[in-house]
């Protein structure tokens, strides 16, 4: 078993960089708090004798040497990136735990024959750039370098030139590195596991996305002296979509989401009708048909009800991934191990996007889950257990041993 | 007759003063393209022999002597603030007009009994800090001193810093001036005059309004792996709202608006449904019982909206005036020089709030207008013709010095 108590240590540690206003973190990628983390925890792979290397989009990979020189690296990781008020869990304890797996390893003595890579893609959360999982995505071929580089932050600043500000631009070609498998651990966001009293998710699939970016064009005009039947009113177009979105995702219960998290008005006075009203709309399902189904139904809805109000209507794609199924001889390897270690557990489906979505295009791939209090994630009171920590960091220990082949 | 082309020579000039991004402006109160505006504003009123005073407001008095030292001033302004995306006659030409009165009175060596002030009003629009007409709010009594003060921007610099930090807090208390009468010159930012083919409009009142704040809470929460059922959904109730504000206005016609120009979405990540969506709604209309009556509807339905979706609502009413009435004898003089001079007229009802409004409390008070092109204001596009500009200004003049008295 892993030591639950040092991985506790290393998350309360890590949380200490990048706080937030209520208890949880603010580390968004390319922040100088970002820079801070990841050398924090290139400090800690040092003092566990792993040898980091960094390629062009700035992942950080750690590795533990294995016992045959042509064998393909396990790899193991998550992100350390946060949400503007994000928890101190998302990510950083699929990271953390991966090092805890390593530290375990040396603690035992174990060699195994594959090189074992503890791994922090960066930008997965997407919410300063663009989509999520963006290096991932690039590390897959999903995405173009340059297509990152230029992804733009509310402020107009750019990846490539943040990644370099910080310092974090590695040489590594993005996806040169080839992967036996890769395994990542997470806490699941959802309140599944809590409600079944369940320990450990085994992870099966997950959700697909598409992420929407409609630009509403309105006219800007007084408040108070425009008449109501004068106004090209976007601010109205935009109240009306989000009720669609809702309906268009109610409509496909169960197992649909829809709704939108990020909205500006411009110019956002108080007495002046939007000229442009852009926002994002996040649709998520399990099911092909369906994710598509949902995204025709808001285009098609949300450019009627342009038409009515004399709205223009723009929407771009600005995130998506397929639905994914994860490689069933891992997934279960980790259900045999959550059995052999005596955790209570049950198959789930990923709610969120991983990078292990991305991983999965290019080698066998799956995730572990712990539960999460109330579900809750992306704010800053995400909450786990040391114990519900410390239960999914044995199985992913287990289950990455035996891949790794002693 | 006033000068039109020098009228229309400092209104371009003015117009350089804090240009904005298509053609308008961006001269936000207290912003240091303000202070610029002012200090050149300053200049003029020297050359033309005025004195200016400076209240601790930052309103800008510019007097011309009156012959009776006994005889209190007849004032005349607006204000040479703008929104952020403004255009170059909302308000400028009103306080530009002031001054062409005193430059024609010099030029025709006129002279009054009562002394003839030209107003540059501070915080007219509200933009940048609500409530809008902030400074003669002030000067009616109707606002103290600390609560002015204490407004904040969205950055959270407040109202007293920014007045020092740009240099133009005065030293006269606020309202100790005594006002023979108050006139005030603007376009009319609505369609009604162009349509009706009108040269002035005779203003008689003035709408009422409400500016709701609203602050809805729900709960940050994962867009992606949080279940539709287990959403405390600030946005979905915000979009509602916005759909009640608009049938609540509908269900008023005629003579009634509703609408959303500001909004603010937190944290406003892609992925994270809405913590908090704060959003002001702006309500018009000048008849008193139903501004009552829409402002009842809007918050009775907005509790309703949001017990349904479990999201917690507050509102602060942070803008206010009641329908005004202006003074009949003022009217009747505006209406008279249109008619002596030869220009088309209407009575009209201002759709927008004026300081005239709030002048309306302590001295009877009243308005002229002149049409914009497609009714259109708060946009950089806003635009009116040198003509339509003169003709106010002319019947303005004739209005202010028969007030006056030569
Ligand atoms: N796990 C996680 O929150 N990822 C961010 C991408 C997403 O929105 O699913
Ligand atoms: N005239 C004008 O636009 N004033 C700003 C206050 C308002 O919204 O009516």
């Amino acid at each position: 078993r892993i030591n639950g108590d040092r991985l506790w240590d290393s998350l309360m540690d890590m949380a200490k960089i990048g706080p937030g206003i209520a208890g949880g973190n603010n580390r968004q990628t390319l922040t100088d708090a970002d820079a801070e983390g990841r050398s924090t925890f290139k400090s800690w792979c040092d003092a566990a004798g792993l040898t980091t290397g960094v390629d062009k989009m700035g992942t950080m990979f750690a590795t533990r040497p294995g016992t045959d020189p042509d064998a393909l690296p396990v790899y193991v990781g998550s992100h350390l990136d946060t949400q503007p008020t994000g928890g101190k869990f998302d990510g950083v304890l699929g990271v953390l735990a991966a090092l805890e797996v390593v530290r375990t390893m040396n603690d035992l003595g174990i060699e195994t024959k594959h090189p074992v890579v503890v791994t922090n893609w960066a930008n997965e959360e997407g919410a300063r750039f663009a989509p999520a999982m963006l290096a991932s995505g690039v590390f897959a071929g999903i995405h173009t370098l340059d297509y990152a580089y230029a992804r733009k932050d509310p402020e107009g600043k750019t990846y490539g030139d943040e990644l370099k500000r910080i310092g974090w631009l590695g040489d590594e070609e993005v996806g040169a590195r080839k992967m036996h498998a890769y395994f990542e651990y997470h806490i699941e966001q959802g309140p599944i596991l809590e409600a079944e009293e369940k320990q450990i998710g085994v992870v099966t699939h997950c959700q697909g996305l598409w992420w929407l970016e409609f630009t509403l064009t309105g006219k800007e005009a007084h408040t108070g002296s425009t008449p109501m039947n004068l106004r090209v009113n976007a601010g109205l177009a935009f109240a009306r979509i989000l009720e669609l979105v809702q309906e268009v995702a109610m409509g496909e219960q169960p197992g649909a989401v829809g709704g939108v998290g990020q909205a500006f008005f411009s110019p956002n006075s108080r007495n002046v009708l939007p000229g442009t009203v852009t926002f994002t709309v996040d649709i998520r399902t399990p099911d092909q048909e369906k994710l598509d189904r949902m995204r025709a139904k808001i285009e098609a809805g949300a450019a009627e009800i342009c038409e009515k109000l004399d709205v223009g209507c723009s929407v771009e794609a600005v995130g998506h991934f397929d639905p994914v199924t994860f490689n069933p001889v891992l997934v279960s390897r980790v259900r045999s191990a959550a059995e052999k270690l005596g955790y209570s557990h049950m198959d789930i489906i990923s709610g969120a996007g991983h990078d292990a979505c991305w991983a999965a295009r290019v080698a066998p791939a799956t995730m572990i889950m712990c539960p999460c209090v109330d579900g809750l994630s992306h704010n800053e009171a995400e909450e786990i257990s040391k114990e519900w920590a410390a239960a999914g960091a044995d199985v992913l220990f287990h289950a990455v041993v035996e891949t790794a082949e002693i």
